[in-house]
């Protein structure tokens, strides 16, 4: 049993949570892992040195520590470890925004979602954007590399991460790199803790870089009668411009953003596209022209295009939606399997027959203009056949996206959910880095134990 | 006494050279570091096999080896070491670029200018450009996270690599990433090898993101009476907009490049700014308006600008000719350092100051909107004492922008000219967080010793 007086010795009153209703709402992120653990204490830092103290504290008493942002991931890297400490950073929301350097300070436990409102207040605009932006944690996006809908076009969080803070295993902090948009003193040790999902140590803040406010956007739609044709006008679009959006919805999501938000999509199509152009200018809307040939070119059923801001957000808005929209039909195994371009039609249609092979629902949306999809796999817990069918269609949709020289994760980590294929992606010689890396690191394993390897 | 015989019967019969004039040419990169070592042979790999089997012999022998590309490097990082291999990659040339996904698969051994017009026949573009990019490898801008002048707007090289072959210290050869947009699978490796100056490993491909054509730019050419309505114009510009190039000349270098080129440069100006814009269409004449006007508004002698592409570039060729240039006075101790830009102005006086104190002559070049300066310390090898007053200069000026929160290298990496300064930059603990990476995956150190640490 550990000894949490010691720890909540260290630490604000309010930090240390053990009651057990309240630790229940920590045992799980959105993955709702069913093999979380029930950790023994949940601290809530405050500042850096409550996240030092603390791993000082489990790193001596060789207790394992989950780091936590907002609860928002979808692999459950942020499950709880048995008799373990769940290490949020809610409570850490500072910001500063210089608008000279184009940069931002900010503490982790702030989402997404604020960090871009205070850039915008100086014009500025932070662009990654997962799906999830308004309950994602800016300290998960950086522990994930998170993506999002814009990069197809602005590239993913690791582009935007200048410098951090980040607390070792021991309690050390260190400072790694700053607002410097060239800086090569030294290993580029801020963009390898970008994406270790809590391994390696706890970014207590980050250096972000921004761009001026993106111009208005112009956006086209288009509808497919086959997923072939939508797969060509992608490849269509991304061989002739760079789209600052590029996403696709199956049948199955366009029925259930539709049931939900009554936009009169095309109930029929097979397929539909939501495109944009933040080009200056008339350029918007020439390049919007292009992307409405190319996808005419393909043979869609339907296609339009809009310059309004409202009508164009509220199509990548029900772009945004398909995944809770899709999950009111049940429990889903959720992917994030990614290819290099050119194999996008073979993974949507191999999706499909792993679909049709284990009889299981299975919808794909996708930020299809990086090739990074999310099939979505319906299913009914209480039917154990069916899960199971389910869980050999997750797994087989992992083992194509590799044959197709792809990822198991684009956007949002491996976590514990997908960690059994890892090795098949990587190779058993980078498995043995990477656990170089992190025994050189954290030499007890206290950092998410389980997580990744 | 290394036994040579062994390694050679692994190789290609002329992979190995021990000619004694053939490896002087080995010794040293653009550092011309005096105290560069004689190696016991040179390897020119051929394939990734050659440096696999160069490794694992060394890694067995305990042999040092120093990992060369072009030679190009300014830091010191490629100087050879005593009875150890250098390890040249100029052989290894290939190159493939793949339209659909933007992305170029290249061996190290290829310039940086060969990748660029490989790319430019398909209509694709790859930014990252150092002022040497007619004579570095694109292995060397892999290993050194090279920069350039389009690095204002567009980044550094480790934005654009997307993945990579690299062989470890043991000979192992890994695959890193790939030619994806997105792709979060285990940790960040691909980064981490990125600007690791073969400290880690030895890397034999990358995949590299590409873009479409730069758009012809618009060029704005501003001469000032004093350094401060310089720096006063730079932050002006880069406060509105995001230039494409913003480089900074002080008197000493406008007078070396106009001695050679005659391009009826005011030889009175304290200062010169050559800005750039490539936003599309009518935008760029937009934006050199913006320019012009802030370079009008704080206080610009003289300022002109052009769309017409032969003389903007005539001006960017200029900048780019000023190293050369100003090495015509004398030999250089040349840095690399760099601050958040609001700082800029105190570091371009602060190095004034520091010229003025040791009566040397430094000229300031500068990528001037990312804040990274390259000040040139003329010196006369042959004077002893000139020269332990310039070497005192070069210390300051490390000094002083690690004080200004800057770094001692924006993008020449470390090497071994400024590791001496390197701890004072990162501090004790990052420089054990350095070690211990290093001693996990390079055990016995036989990966560029003497370099960085």
């Amino acid at each position: 049993m550990v000894d949490l007086e010691e720890l909540a010795g260290q630490l604000p009153e309010t930090a240390v949570l053990t009651d057990a209703d309240l630790i229940a709402s920590y045992r799980h992120d959105w993955a709702k892992d069913p093999d979380a653990g029930t950790p023994a204490a949940v601290v809530r830092a405050t500042c850096t040195a409550d996240v030092a103290a603390t791993l000082r504290w489990a790193n001596e008493h060789r207790v394992p520590v989950v780091p936590r942002g907002a609860g928002s991931g979808l692999s459950g890297g942020a499950t709880a470890v048995n008799g373990g400490i769940v290490l949020s950073t809610e409570r850490m929301r500072r910001i500063s925004i210089d608008p000279v350097t184009r940069t931002a300070v900010v503490q982790p436990g702030l989402l997404n979602a604020e960090v871009k409102r205070a850039a915008a207040e100086h014009g500025l605009w932070y662009p990654p954007d997962p799906s999830s932006f308004e309950i994602c944690s800016i300290g998960g996006n950086a522990a994930t590399n998170a993506g999002g809908l814009c990069c197809v076009k602005y590239g993913v969080t690791t582009d935007y991460v200048l410098g951090m803070e980040v607390v070792l295993a021991d309690g050390t902090p260190v400072r790694l790199g700053g607002p410097r948009l060239k800086d090569t003193a030294g290993l580029s040790l801020t963009k390898l803790f970008v994406g270790s999902e809590g391994m390696l140590g706890v970014i207590t803040e980050l250096t972000l870089r921004l761009l001026p406010a993106q111009p208005p956007q112009s956006t086209v739609v288009a509808t497919f009668a086959t997923l072939t044709a939508a797969t060509e006008a992608i490849l269509a679009i991304t061989g002739e411009l760079r789209p600052a959006m590029l996403e696709f919805m199956d049948s199955v999501a366009i029925n259930a953003v539709e049931d939900e938000m009554r936009m009169a999509l095309d109930r029929t199509a097979a397929a539909l596209l939501v495109a944009r152009s933040d080009a200056p200018g008339e350029f918007a809307a020439h390049e919007a022209g292009l992307m409405v040939a190319a996808c005419e070119q393909a043979g869609a059923a339907e296609v339009f295009h809009t310059a309004d801001p409202e009508e164009g957000e509220a199509f990548a808005a029900a772009r945004r939606f398909a995944i809770p929209a899709v999950e009111r039909l049940g429990p889903l195994l959720l992917e994030d399997v990614g290819v290099p371009l050119p194999r996008l039609g073979e993974l949507v249609s191999g999706v499909a027959a792993i679909a049709e092979r284990h009889q299981v629902t299975v919808s794909v949306i996708a930020h299809a203009g990086d090739g990074n999809t999310h099939p979505l796999i319906v299913h009914d817990p209480s039917d154990a056949e069916q899960t199971a069918r389910a869980h050999r269609a997750f797994s087989e949709i992992m083992d194509l996206a590799i044959a197709l020289g792809g990822t198991i994760t684009g956007e949002h980590g491996v976590g514990r959910l997908k960690k059994a294929w890892l090795p098949d992606q990587l190779g058993p010689e980078v498995i043995a880095l990477t656990r170089r890396i992190k025994d050189a690191l954290d030499p007890h394993g206290i950092l998410n134990p389980g997580a990744v390897l």
